[in-house]
């Protein structure tokens, strides 16, 4: 942790926005979640070990050779022409059809997200997300001193009733949101997934109330069986849609992609410019390189069974270890389920017990909501933890909360416990 | 050329920062610049050309076998400690000492542009730039709406006269500047360095008038000669000191810095974790396996070497095809001259007939200033075009200077002009 700071001599020369920009649960966890005694669930990390070093070291090599020139300099702000093209048969093959020039390249997700806040949204604006939403999403969105509503999720994605009652409720105030954002397969944190008649709804309610529509994509091919569900933005075109190889490939790449309509790419392009100029030339040819002649695929396809089996086990665990009144969500795919404990529970407040006694971190629910819900929730990550580090940190969590539940019940007296 | 866009259904969604965020000359002009057929004095790049492509490649390998899954997995947002440590050295060779702590790692100078904008800039904040200032600057801190006060230079740097008179005019309407920003050493686009003499009348008036410092210094070390100078932040360790590897190494990298008081790393570290999570974990550990373990020196040696020919050549071509009433620079290093023509001339204007025509590239001067100065200057960068190309680049755009100083005259009937 950064030590304190005592006297900030420049308190008045901060603009407005930096009281919004706090530390993320999540950043401060990065530095904890990396001792080595703690299991960590807290993170939103692929498991990068299981990469193939020795090919994406020739792939390197090969760049350099070729292009080493290019691969060294400045590129142009839209993104290396062909990672470009690359993503154009990644969007292809989930039937998004889209121009070259629609896509613009962006340093992974979260510089999509800041991008997009910084072209919508002035101080006040409203805008909508998931309850929960991404931790990273509300971080963006809240530098650009945004109003967020959020809609809540239940176990088929976000709630069509919930958000047609928000539409009303805004245009009887004669109020309009800039935009809807939310990761509608395998969510961040949720871990659900908006079921095929909610898309339907979903669009045929934004269309109605002229509402722009974010689509968050980044683990929609982690995905662990099934039948495939149609993106939304193969449903209509007119939306926007961000992916990244963080999730497929490495987030150490610093790589993601917005596609919009041709007139918000060119301001986010401004916005990029501005920004930092341009994505890496460097990791923005490795990754074309690799995508384009080694086996991604199979990789990724081995990553996915590892994660497969890691929420199975964190499935079973939970069943075993935690309290009968805890509930969670059953991922299909993706880095994280969701867990909501009796209301009791602080999982903010039990964080530092969990990491100092049970060694276990996790992310507290509440930095998923803009309004401070979520206080008896908590994301638990099954992606980057090994098997046995799994079974073992669900059993030492689940055991945390049930001497919670014990203290409490010896406090109140209560036999049963009200879990609404 | 992006197609033009007829009809932007959007146009009510965006934010009022979108206003200020418009393409720059210099984008525009890497496509142009592109062309094979075209001798471009546009950009700002070094020449990576001459870079050992082996040894990149050898040292990613190594990364890749020693620390593969944490290279590319997410870093820390202040990142890499390894890659700090370096920057540590470096610092201390120009008699900056700092703290690891007081370090953040950014996406090149842009970022670190975009970021100090984004905790320092509400709309309507005025902030003291140099005039001509670097376009960059001008454009990340135009998406934050900053009213925008430039301050001439002269070949001795900044002019002390004027900001003395500036910050006593703002003084007296009761008004504060958040920040100064200047690149006192070699100069973009101005190629001029600020005098030892200004450096202390700098540093005391800003003290008088409690003015943070922001000291941009990515050329520092592409110096053809003479005796060091001191940097401002070895003089006084209050102010905030932005470096970057993307001049001494290589700008496809993505790779810079900030150091400054704990306080403003603080919320850099912030608005960093909100604009894009971390930089590369990949390319720090490329970059800090090259800087300590590679001979990187005798490489940016060779370079600067090259920049000093081609400087040589372009002011002595310059003497001998420019018409005698223009005026240039004569910078001591770093990549950019600066051209000040006969006020009739109008730099944006001849720009289409200098690349249809002359086939060469420049920077016209008024992307330089917020105010729309400049009109009658162009910066011309040396350090990315050959030999050959300078002399014969030069050689055609003086030819063209003089073809429209003479419809000027024919137009006018002045034998003499005024060039003040």
């Amino acid at each position: 942790m950064s030590p304190k700071i005592k006297f900030d001599k420049w308190t008045d020369l901060y603009a407005k926005r930096t009281v919004a920009l706090r530390s993320s649960a999540i950043r401060d966890l990065f530095i904890v979640a990396s001792r080595p005694d703690i299991i960590s669930f807290a993170g939103g990390m692929p498991d990068t070990r299981s990469l193939p070093m020795e090919m994406i070291a020739e792939a390197t090599k090969k760049v350099l050779r070729k292009e080493g020139a290019a691969a060294l300099q400045y590129g142009s702000s839209e993104g290396h022409p062909g990672l470009r093209e690359c993503i154009l048969k990644l969007l292809a093959e989930d039937d998004i059809h889209t121009d070259l020039d629609d896509i613009i390249i962006t340093d992974g997700g979260q510089q999509a997200l800041d991008l997009l806040g910084k072209i919508f949204i002035d101080p006040n604006d409203t805008i909508i997300v998931e309850g929960p939403s991404y931790v990273g999403a509300i971080q963006a969105f809240s530098g650009y001193q945004a109003n967020m509503i959020s809609v809540p999720l239940d176990e088929n994605g976000l709630s069509i009733d919930s958000l047609s009652q928000t539409l009303g409720d805004l245009k009887k105030r004669n109020q309009k949101a800039k935009f809807i954002y939310l990761v509608p397969s395998f969510s961040n944190p949720a871990g659900v997934t908006l079921s095929p008649e909610r898309r339907e709804a979903l669009l045929k309610i934004t269309k109605k109330h002229d509402l722009l529509v974010i689509e968050d994509d980044p683990y929609s091919r982690l995905k662990f069986g099934g039948g495939k569900i149609p993106t939304l933005r193969s449903m209509d075109d007119s939306l926007i849609y961000m992916g990244t190889f963080s999730k497929i490939f490495s987030p150490g790449m610093r790589l993601g992609w917005i596609t919009a309509p041709k007139p918000i790419i060119e301001k986010l392009n401004f916005a990029k410019q501005a920004s930092n100029l341009c994505s890496s030339s460097f990791t923005q040819r490795i990754v074309e390189e690799y995508f384009t002649n080694y086996p991604w695929q199979s990789y990724l396809e081995k990553q996915t069974a590892l994660y497969k089996e890691r929420r199975d086990i964190m499935l079973k665990s939970l069943e075993k270890f935690f309290p009968s009144d805890a509930r969670w969500t059953k991922p299909e795919g993706g880095l994280f389920l969701w867990v909501t404990l009796p209301k009791f529970i602080n999982t903010a407040e039990l964080l530092a017990k969990s990491i100092n006694e049970a060694k276990v971190a996790y992310v507290p629910g509440e930095a998923f909501f803009a309004d401070g819900s979520g206080k008896n929730c908590m994301r638990l990550n099954f992606s980057y933890p090994n098997k046995e580090q799994v079974a073992e940190g669900i059993k030492r969590l689940g055991e945390l909360i049930k001497s919670q539940t014990k203290l409490y019940k010896t406090f109140t007296g209560k036999l049963r416990l009200n879990n609404d």
